[in-house]
């Protein structure tokens, strides 16, 4: 057996291959107790948003602190604000030390009635096609695939006595519900997490046979703006052309905000806008993604954004300008004659790399407010926001990260980027400049956030071999 | 006494003057138990929209046809598919014949927290400058102002024993609640209720001191209109440019609507649009409408329609289009990152002489399905809609109530329009050729559908008196 202070070169010579190769063969004779633990945390309703599954949250907490304790970490279930944080630790003398992110709070699981069983009471359903699925709220997102990582380190104890990294563990309860108790959290926590690198794995593969690394997220700018005309909703009739729309105004304030190529048309939008670099886009390119599956899958056939880019570029390197939502006047059964005296909408932009939130923000209110015609005011709310982050390309983790993906896909790892936003990876950026590997074994049918949200058998176990390869490749040095 | 079938010719020969006198100091030494009837008929709770008060609604018209049964009309409540309506005759031999039309049913009370008092336990309130207001629901909104009517007769009845013209009356208990069961009542009731004039008392004084005549009312035309994109509503991260957004798609079309000048942008629709005659015109002139004060009671300080017009032409002569609600994806707290998958608008158009409902319906709704980009479906409800109604300014009722309205109130009355409608008003004229002469006492100041509905004991009075001058002088003929 080796030492517990053991690490692993990136070339692996034989010893360290074979007993890379016992680690694999624990994990795999051990999956039905693994399987077994993961049924044990689904079962616990960890719901954030409600405050009925307080106690749960708390129980779900102390689960993962007790088995991190298991496994020889030094873990501790830390109260906060809000749901409480498990934070666990096993430190080696030497090398480099990797921090994973998850999170053990699910979604509700509202309509109930879709679901074919109990959310809680986690299934097997085997497939006809041979898949394998685990059914339950939470199956994938994200208890299934933080529990990858968990078994993935049990397996190192149990035929090593120790890890072969550096590790600490971090796992929050309000992923779901928007994190209100993170900031503070990292103020009082923060040196505590600090690592070389952030692993997470709450992402996708690309497809069901190649795995991938996202090394780009969106950042968010999220406003409300609501406009007031009148003092007081009017009768349609009496006023019906004399007196300014709220809602006729804020249609003419929204058209205003994209261009007739369907690009965003505030001055100044994408002035900062960084393009990633050659190395990326040519990963990029490798993907042959195929933008006509992928606007089918929403039941649509062209793309609305920016005509000058593909529908790639549009989702995952260019910024966007969303209207999420919009309410004036009455809009129940039938026609209530009314021009009302105040519109509102939800309007958030997706970030890229060079944006500045609060520049972006400005530049937007600005927009607005030169746009504003006689008799109208605006408030301005905002709602949040967050920058764009990249992980380099070229970083030794990312490297030897693909290299231990590629030995357990016997593919080539592919680099993708999101459209959307992991907080935590641009707050452990901007807050402690710790990059992220977010590595995923979800696909892209887990009905994440959903009614019979699944996670594959496949996924799980080959989750826990990967994070096994990882953890491998990575103790061999940045 | 005059006998039963006593006529008044226009000019009002001395004995018919002394005639009309005692009529008219019949209603002032009896004002009180007036005032006490229409109290006992306030107390009555006749919310139409509300199913809880339908024994009270049956309540309210029973109460009518029995006060009318009180003052020799033949009356009866006649059931509908929904709340009942009265229908009463008293008919002379010769002589032409006039319908008087009036709800009994009102508003809800909500907010009844903002009620001073118990919105149906009437009270008398003396004012600082000498006014007394009668606050209850319904006070002016419509019962207080059709007992002027019933009072005005039961006057004539007291010192002539008859009335001077002959009369249907017909009250309805569905007028705030869109008089659903109207049309299939006018079906099985249509020829009884054929008369030379229908007169109303649901309309204002032109200012306290100056009685109006309401000559036009706008048309309506509703639509609802709900556009959809994608099959689902989207994560705003995942496709956001990539996927159209109906709220944006909404927003372009609405902004469509309406040009830079203000005016309706739809092709064609202003085609049909037959502008007053000089006659009226010139009336409109004298009326030295106020714009701004007009304006600032709403806080605003400019029209929105179409500058080529003045305020007052906006309002009452030119065609106008309101979006009178607007909603889609999600506008409770904070935001939801979603490109939701429809949205959904109400908008009506306000029609004037010469648009047909339907015509404009078809071109609207051919304006927007031309601008339908790609992927987008729309669905169109027709909400409903009438045409606008135009007394004729040379009727020679008009003419002979005007006269009336000057011997009571000492000045010429003027002839205003109305932006909004007056449903019953345009369907008479269509199903039965019958115009209107909407005569109203009510203060701009009434609160109808608000808390606190009062009107002025002095607008019940001289309401009362000025239908007896109004009931002379149409008996003289047409």
């Amino acid at each position: 057996m080796p030492s517990k202070d053991q690490t692993f070169a990136a070339d692996l010579p034989e010893p360290k291959r074979l007993l890379l190769e016992s680690v694999l063969s624990c994990a795999d004779a051990n999956i039905d107790a693994s399987l077994d633990r993961l049924f044990q945390f689904l079962r616990i309703p960890s719901v954030s948003c409600d405050p009925l599954y307080t106690p749960q949250c708390q129980e779900a907490a102390s689960w993962l602190a007790t088995e991190l304790e298991n496994i020889g970490f030094d873990a501790s279930v830390r109260q906060t604000t809000g749901h409480p944080v498990v934070l666990a630790h096993r430190r080696l003398a030497i090398g480099p030390h990797i921090l994973f992110y998850g999170h053990y709070d699910v979604q509700p699981v509202d309509p109930l009635d879709k679901w074919e069983a109990d959310p809680f009471d986690p299934q097997l359903r085997m497939q006809p096609n041979g898949d394998t699925h685990i059914v339950a709220r939470g199956a994938s997102d994200d208890k299934g695939q933080l529990l990858t990582f968990i078994e993935a380190c049990r397996a190192w104890k149990t035929v090593t006595g120790g890890l072969p990294i550096s590790v600490s563990m971090f796992f929050e309860g309000e992923e779901e519900s928007g994190s209100p108790s993170m900031d503070e959290f990292l103020d009082q926590a923060g040196e505590e997490l600090r690592a070389d690198v952030m692993l997470l794995c709450d992402t996708y593969l690309w497809n069901d046979a190649v795995p991938a690394v996202t090394v780009m997220f969106r950042g968010l700018l999220e406003e409300e703006v609501e406009i007031t005309c009148a003092n007081r909703d009017l009768h349609s009739g009496a006023y019906g052309n004399a007196a300014r729309n709220p809602i006729q105004v804020l249609a003419e304030l929204i058209t205003s905000l994209r261009g007739e190529r369907g690009a965003v048309a505030i001055d100044g939008f994408y002035d900062d806008v960084k393009e990633p670099g050659e190395e990326l886009k040519s990963e990029l390119k490798k993907l042959h993604f195929d933008a006509d599956k992928f606007l089918q899958n929403a039941g649509l056939s062209q793309s609305a954004g920016d005509q000058a880019y593909s529908v790639l570029e549009q989702v995952w390197i260019r910024p966007s300008c969303e209207i999420n939502g919009i309410a004036g006047g009455y809009y129940g059964d039938g026609l209530k004659t009314i021009i009302p005296s105040t519109a509102v909408a939800k309007i958030s932009f997706r970030l890229v790399a060079g944006q500045d939130p609060e520049k972006i923000q400005a530049m937007f209110r600005e927009h607005i407010r030169a746009r504003m015609p006689a008799d109208c005011t605006v408030k301005f709310t905002g709602l949040g926001g967050s920058k764009a982050s990249v992980i380099p390309p070229n970083s030794q983790y990312l490297r030897r990260a693909r290299a231990a993906l590629k030995d357990e896909w016997n593919c080539e790892s592919v680099l993708i980027g999101s459209g959307g936003s992991i907080p935590i990876v641009s707050v452990m950026q901007s807050r402690l400049s710790i990059d992220s590997l977010p590595i995923g074994f979800a696909r892209s049918d887990n009905r994440h956030h959903s009614p019979n949200e699944k996670y594959d058998l496949s996924s799980f176990h080959k989750g826990i071999r990967s994070w096994i390869r990882i953890l491998a490749e990575l103790s061999g040095g940045k």
